[in-house]
């Protein structure tokens, strides 16, 4: 930069301050301290950096910018104004009210935010799903830069992140770490200990470049290195005051996340020169079209493996090879941590190796990946144990408030795992998945079914589950059986069924043998498969009320709360049907390890129990 | 050790290896190839540096030994089978199997074993939470060893449990990394690269002693190093070959997580030597008493404060001055995520710096040290945002099978947090931690009840969850009131009650409020707060429903699944009561930015919405 640019990052970081401190003030809440400490960093990166069309928020040539501490919004907002992009009247009115897009957190309301953040730690790993985006799968020259605080180095997402950015020689991604000494309540661990980052940094394999966080020219050099052709990220590692700008608060403790009192503002942007409307323009995306290497191909014809009735296939299985089957549509991409054999991931691997990406025993990281991928517009299925997506249940939840479209396949469900214990049963994914913002869940019976909905998953939008199941269970559906989100299974049903058996994956194994075996009592029993668990088929379980008089065997691998039967319940809560005569036969205690037909049992949930349970409710 | 020792832990570590094989081929399952691997490593420590008394697994002296790398559980069990507590015969034919404490995974069933593992990344870390209370608060000399994977170095949580390890300079931790360059289904991330390894554990603040895993002097060496009175913790990495010493499986790929065939398992076993029966004594733990520093005072004196009937005050406020009144008891601790000033657990560090631990931004490790802490019998709170808990979920799930005691207390939860937006709004915690275990959820709606609660906590065995409320709202109940776990308080009740409004923490004033409102109307409304949300007061729900006609109205600042909607309904679900009219009142959008009352009014959870509802049921 020359001496004319650099004297518009310096008046640009003024407007950012006072912008900050104008829209936090006015807001009456905010985190106007942590903005000014990034003030001047963020200058110079939209004056000399970021190369950005701001007209077209989506074209693929643009770098990204993610506010991985999101608490800063008010800079990232006075950046858009300073661009032109946001006017003043909404930077100053409407942040942080009551539907604004201009929210406390930046969310992807606004069209130039690829993903939410506010939680910490979260930013950063997301660009690494977008920098892998950008290196192997759009292979276009778009850098990733991401603003991280401080405080958020505590948390070993980041770390997760630095180390995932340096083994896949992440080059096209930088972060800016904005070390201003001072968390919410107190000094940092760090605090302005430089060399201490720099050598973790390095040690993640990341190269480390240490600045004076407010030396403009020292920060235009720092940022002018990245993009030197290296594979290595760049983390730089700023030295900053927080509230640089505002003597009275400089470097105090005690005003995180809180707006100047009216008067204080006054005076401090008064002190910054008053507010300006200056207009900046950022580079501009490399020259000529920016066409991503790989072009979606929705409708390429997808041939899913075929079982035979009665086959016994695991659902796990079935969806390694329904994976591998969508691998003819280019913008399928799979994710794994490390047990691609057992999720059976490994079967796109095989076949397509180049949009196969293995983030090893970090499951922040993959689900983090996801969401920087499905920001590219790709679909990303990520895959573990079904237990294990209870790791990233954080990044799950702001995954969904980004509105990003992932799809998640947990194997290995419930205590039906058998010998390896309870360490690896998924027992809460039920629960905890479906109270994820606009979540789907789907829970299989057989091999047709999951190949099926593995395909449906791919074009449906949101935070869409599939739980699977260890074991290998008789194929029951024809290959023309169609399974729609939301739908249900009907088997055995009649007219004068005195019982509903319902079951999902596992479990409605163990209910259409406990049918059977109730025929055989004399008991008419139809089964529901509820294999879509969220949204559930409300209406068949209505008309199974209605044909038995509300008696219901509901039965589920997993604990009692907020699974299966708590889906039922809520779906039949207002419903015009008979009293509710239900018996919910779930997972009590803690489990042992054992086989799996036996832990089914001692877990009250195997076909002799349910038997019991309907023969319990016939004679009501 | 002289050559006599070193030729013990060279017999050792075969019988540890063969008894690895022969447990896991006799169950058919588990990890022989990671069990060989650390046989080396295990054997010197067990006879040369692990300070251990087997006939009181509980006696404060002990060292503590953690399976970080959890699958190795058939070398753990053959260790105890070395020093006399388990038996060949448990060994070899209880191993995996059903009920058995000898479980695919290690769990406290067995009384030498601290906490649960199995997730990886998580045995470090409560490690160190033991390593806190050793120095901290026992104030004694024993040491706390653990036993890592290299795979598991991926997870973000082993970065930081030594960031923090560092930080409180816990020279009484020591990580024995087990590098044998294979994960589960391919070499790992770092393979043998040693340098990079230590790189990355020095960056981070400990001593990083590179060693061949399998040279039985050089390990006793680095073992013998770390009790040297430095206050850095040791991590000691070990250079090793997965499967040793069964030289047809040696460093081979594919064979994670499977047991030898019988064949293949005898042909090893009598090249190692066939089964010993050594038995080997471990060193005493310091002569003389070990008294912790620190003795339980379960009966001190708690003055709760004082508030008087319709002062405002927060129920985190409350809960600060709650947890400070409970520092008279030594034996409680609390641990904050760099929140304090917003949980307000920042009160008990103004009285009590020297059991409060700032955990920085770390949630994962934030939970995790409350349960090594726990692990030495004392009673830890653990604060941070209610929505930053699911960034622990794991944790929490893992704590429920080390049937952990630790008291979690969450503020700011739901859309009343208001401006900063749904990043910041915990609204699947409810559904989430209910899902777990033997939990409790509590939500008190006053700061009577959060004070008492708090109390009442600390004195409850397992994982029990405290919902706090950012704003403040009037005090409702007498300072004489008393509120089981279990329980539920009425208002407004009489015997012609229309109609049953229940809510919990905020919503239960939008309940009183509507419940007026419905007075003036003619309704006769009775309100319920159901602040024991697990267990919920399923009497009080069945006395309403009788009274009522069944007709409910149920409100939560939580997304519709899972929350208090769902405990209503399944405590109802089999009851004697009228058919059910419900209507459920939860956050069914994605929530903004805004001011509390204004969002709690958008999401359809306000007073009006309640009045409403409350109408259309009585009217039906």
């Amino acid at each position: 930069m020359n001496e004319d640019q650099l004297d518009l990052c310096r008046r640009l970081a003024g407007q950012l301050r006072v912008d900050s401190i104008r829209c936090s003030t006015s807001a009456g809440s905010g985190h106007p301290t942590s903005s000014l400490s990034a003030a001047d960093l963020m200058a110079v990166l939209l004056v000399g950096h970021l190369c950005y069309d701001w007209g077209q928020p989506h074209s693929p040539a643009n770098d990204h910018l993610i506010f991985s501490k999101g608490h800063a919004s008010p800079l990232l907002y006075s950046m858009y104004r300073a661009v032109g992009v946001v006017d003043e009247d909404e930077l100053v009115n409407t942040y942080r009210r009551l539907g604004a897009r201009l929210a406390g957190h930046p969310t992807p309301a606004l069209p130039w935010v690829d993903v939410a953040t506010g939680s910490l730690g979260q930013g950063l790993p997301d660009g690494v799903g977008i920098a892998l985006a950008g290196k192997y799968l759009d292979k276009l020259p778009y850098h990733v830069w991401v603003l991280c605080g401080d405080s958020e180095t505590a948390e070993g997402s980041i770390w997760e992140a630095l180390d995932k950015a340096s083994y896949y020689k992440l080059g096209n991604l930088t972060a800016i770490v904005d070390i201003n000494r001072l968390g919410q309540r107190g000094p940092t661990e760090l605090q302005w200990d430089v060399e201490r980052y720099a050598a973790r940094v390095e040690a993640f394999g990341a190269r480390a470049i240490v600045v004076d966080g407010h030396d403009l020219a020292a920060i235009d050099a720092a940022l002018g290195q990245v993009r030197d052709g290296t594979d290595q990220p760049t983390v730089i590692l700023a030295r900053t005051i927080k509230a640089k700008g505002v003597p009275e608060l400089e470097d105090k403790n005690g005003w995180h996340g809180k707006a100047l009192p009216a008067e204080m503002a006054e005076r401090a942007i008064a002190a910054l020169g008053g507010p300006t409307s200056l207009r900046v323009t950022t580079p501009s995306p490399s020259a000529g079209p920016a066409v991503p290497a790989i072009t979606a191909d929705p409708g390429a014809a997808v041939v899913l493996p075929g079982y035979e009735l009665g086959e016994k296939v695991a659902t796990r299985v079935a969806f390694g090879a329904a994976i591998a089957a969508l691998a003819v549509r280019p913008e399928v991409v799979v994710l794994d941590g490390e047990v691609g054999n057992s999720t059976h991931a490994e079967e796109f691997a095989k076949v397509c190796p180049e949009r196969y990406f293995e983030m090893f025993i970090a499951e922040q990281q993959l689900v983090a990946s996801a969401v920087g991928v499905a920001v590219r517009g790709y679909i990303p299925f990520a895959s573990t144990f079904a237990v294990f997506f209870s790791r990233a249940y954080d990044f799950i939840r702001m995954a969904a408030i980004s509105r990003a479209n992932i799809r998640l396949v947990g194997s290995h469900a419930g205590v039906e795992i058998g010998e390896d214990g309870p360490s690896q049963m998924a027992l809460e994914d039920l629960a905890a998945l479906r109270a994820v913002y606009g979540s789907i869940v789907l829970y299989p019976a057989d091999a047709v079914c999951a190949a099926k909905l593995t395909l449906t998953m791919a074009d449906t939008d949101g935070i869409v589950y599939l739980r699977t199941t260890r074991g290998a269970y008789p194929v029951i559906y024809p290959a023309e059986e169609t399974f729609l989100i939301g739908g249900s299974k009907l088997h055995h049903a009649g007219p004068e069924d005195q019982v509903a058996l319902i079951g999902a994956g596992v479990t409605l194994h163990e209910c259409l043998a406990a049918a059977e075996e109730l025929a055989g009592l004399g008991i008419k029993a139809r089964v529901i498969d509820a294999y879509s668990v969220k949204p559930i088929d409300r209406a068949a379980l209505v008309e199974a009320c209605k044909v038995t008089g509300s008696r219901l065997v509901v039965v589920e691998d997993h604990y009692p709360e907020g699974g299966l039967g708590s889906a039922v319940l809520e779906a039949l809560a207002n419903a015009s049907v008979p009293p509710l005569r239900i018996a919910h036969l779930a997972v009590q205690g803690l489990p042992t390890s054992g086989r799996p037909a036996e832990l089914l049992d001692a877990a009250g949930i195997s076909s002799r129990h349910i038997v019991a349970a309907a023969q319990g409710l016939a004679e009501q």
